[in-house]
Order: structure tokens, then sequence, then C-alpha cells
């Protein structure tokens, strides 16, 4: 059953426009008698059958609400240092499969790339497209934000105030990633902040402990890629609060 | 420092040929006086100083020998379902770096790509090489093992006799993997059979359960694509006996 993100919702009824219309119409090739489920970011889940299909928007009429408890109770975030393209699309894709709450894309001293006005924006936008698809593929109903491209100084603005903030170094031999969990607020959301391909320079490491409270964990003994520790900590992250396997 | 696979080991030194000899000769430019790493696949971690370039060897001294707790203890091996060759390859890096003891290639109903004969022996072949590249740069010192393709019924015969099998599967909403893994024998081999992008035909779950003692786990609420599940559950399976995180 194919899903979208609801344009406008009525009582018994929603509209689907732009993307979502292009999409159901064109690629889709959906027709009126067509059963889809549309979801608007705000828990609920609409099952529908398709009415009418007008020159800018589709209606449907909702046959059934529900509320599927599909998204992780505890609310983790990744802040990801710039890396290659194809990396940030594909920690953003399976870290949305996996259940993030969002991501906040990170300028650091050793990203490959730089990526600021314009770009930045475009980029972003980008992103939140790949997230939006992945969440409708894995069955959320609550799409990951994709945040503006930021520098170290305005993290704590980005995330919530009551957030803890965990970043994974190849550099920490001492505190466990599951030693630090263990010691967390449970519910609190978790930031965990992550390298690009070449890691993080130690200062950045310091700042981030003296300014944002951060734990330095480590992540086992084998040496992870960027990639693959946003992954596993989100996955391990999540295990632990029953939210994932 | 560089890492390399010792080709033969002796005493005080060891040797280095073939694609390791090239890959340091050529690649790496390495000349005498020059420290590397070298590891034979027993555990050991032997750090060694270049002694002597020739034609088609390497000989290095060894000046110290270690056994890095680096390998997880519990033996977790991935069967995978035949997928599109890139995603194969990001399983298999993948999952080397995390730390799986190697990867059996199945042969499934809705594989995407059949593989046979002197294809099949060469993709392994392929595949073990990224295994290797994947242990080297994840500093480990056992390769994990990449299998010859196989079918269901050869299973058993491929893996150790103690193996417990888990088959993630998205049909079971019951068994979450959590409450599985709390009821295995710790330390005993463990095998998670992962399907292709397609899934797995219900029959082969069947087949799992009946001839394998298979017990098929849900890895929570929200859709995985094939290659996430196969990370995620990797990951969580060694997290859940203190081998990561």
């Amino acid at each position: 059953m194919h899903r979208f993100k609801i344009t406008e919702l009525g009582e018994n009824a929603f509209w689907l426009r732009g993307d979502e219309r292009e999409h159901l119409v064109r690629v889709l090739r959906l027709v009126p008698g067509d059963d889809i489920v549309g979801f608007d970011n705000t828990g609920a889940e609409y099952y529908a059958t398709i009415l009418k299909i007008e020159d800018k928007s589709v209606t449907c009429r909702i046959l059934e609400t529900s509320h599927p408890e599909v998204e992780a109770k505890t609310k983790v975030y990744l802040v990801a240092g710039l890396s290659k393209g194809e990396k940030m699309e594909w920690v953003i894709q399976k870290g949305t499969e996996l259940g993030m709450s969002g991501l906040v894309p990170l300028r650091v001293k050793r990203a490959v790339m730089r990526l600021e006005g314009n770009k930045a924006v475009d980029r972003v936008e980008r992103w939140q497209k790949i997230a939006s698809e992945a969440a409708k593929q894995s069955h959320r109903v609550q799409e990951p934000k994709i945040f503006a491209v930021a520098d170290w100084v305005e993290l704590q603005k980005v995330l919530p105030a009551n957030t803890q903030w965990l970043i994974p170094y190849e550099e920490e031999k001492t505190e466990r990633l599951f030693t630090v969990l263990n010691s967390l607020a449970p519910l609190l959301p978790i930031a965990l902040i992550i390298g690009p391909e070449g890691g993080f320079e130690p200062s950045e490491v310091t700042w981030a402990q003296e300014h944002l409270g951060a734990k330095s964990v480590s992540l086992g003994p084998r040496i992870l890629r960027a990639e693959t520790a946003a992954l596993a900590a989100t996955a391990m992250v999540l295990a632990h609060y029953g939210d994932l396997g």
C-alpha cells in the first residue's frame, strides 16, 4: 500500500498536492477507487481511498484512522560531520529506517566538503526528501527532520534543551557506550555526534565536552567507518531503550 | 600504520608475497625501515619493520607480538540472501567492521541475481578481498570468511554444528530479537539469516524453522531494507554480548 504525506487534512478527507500529487498521478498512476495510506507527522495514519483526481490536487476519503506504535519513544538525533554526499544520503536513509528523530549536518574541521549559503539550503532540501522517502518505505508516521547545516556553536540552539550529548570517538579507550547509556536519564533526547571520514580534531571533542557536556564514548575495540559508526550507534541506542530489535 | 596479511611466518620475521607485496611496493611505496603491522588470522598481531624488498617477497623483522582483544567473543555469522552486487559488498564491508565472523551468500527464491559455477567462485573471491580490506581497516586480526554460495539444504554443513539460527522476518509480529537472544546459549555461534530485497517466501522461513530450528524474530516496528536489517541485527547481537558498544 502506497504511503503519502498529507498536504491538507479535513475531518473525513485529506488532500494531496505538489510532489505528492505528481507522484501519485504520474509515477504510480493510481486512480479513484485505489486505497492509500496518508500520514501528517502527528503520529496518526489514515487509511483512505482516492475519491477525485484534479489538476492540482487529489481528494481522498478517510476510511480509518489509527495511531500505530511505530515511532521510537526515545528521541535519537544524529549530528553528522559533513561527509561525502553519498555517505550522508546513506546515513539519512538508514538512520530514518532505524528510527532516528532528526539529523543535524555539522560543519567540522576535517570535513571533506564545504556547504554554505544557497548550496547548503538546497542540499538540506534534498536530504529532507530522502528522509521523507525512507520514512514512507519504513512505514513511519513521523518524518525525521533534517536541520539546516550548523556550526558547533549553534548546536545547543538546534536540538531540545534537555538533550544528552554523546560523541563516539575512536580515541576514547575507557568509557563504553553501554556504560554511559546506563547512566543517562531515560526518555530524554539523545544526540550522537559522529565525525566525518577524517574524524574529529581533539579540540572539537574538548569543545563538545566543555560546552555541551558531551560524553565521549567508545563503540568497541574495532575501528568503524564514519557511516558505520553512525548507524551502529543509532541501532544500539534505540535497541537499549527497546525501540529496535 | 599499514596492515598486511602475512604470507609466511617465521620465528622473528615474516614474509609478504603476492597481492600483499604488490600493494606494499607499488601502491603504498613503503621501503626498508618503514614499520608495518602483520596479522595471520590466528589472533596475533606482529608489529614489524621492513628489512628487505625483493622481486617476489618482502621480508619483515618482528619487533613485537601481541594478541589484541579486538575480535568478538561471540561468533556471529550472516547468511545473506543474494542481493544486488553493491548491497552485498556494503554488507560484507560493514559486517566486517562491526565484527562478524563470516558470511554465507544464500540462494533464495526471490533473489534478484543468479550466481552459479565459475561466476559464483569468482564473486566469492572478490567478496573475500572486500572482507580482507575491511578487516585491515578496522584493525581486526581475523578476517571473516566468505563462504561459497550455498543453497538452503547446505547451510547446516557450512556453519558450526552448534550454531543457533535466527531469521529476522518482517511477518514475525510477536517474537522480538532481544527476547529470543536472552533465551540463547551464551558463547555459541549465532547465524542471522537475512532475506534479499524481496524478502523470503513463507515456505523458506518454514523450512528454516523445521530443518534448522531457526527462530523467526522481529527487529522492531519499522520496516528495514535488507542491508539495514543485516547491519542492525549484527550490531544488536554483538552489542548484546558486549562485543560492540
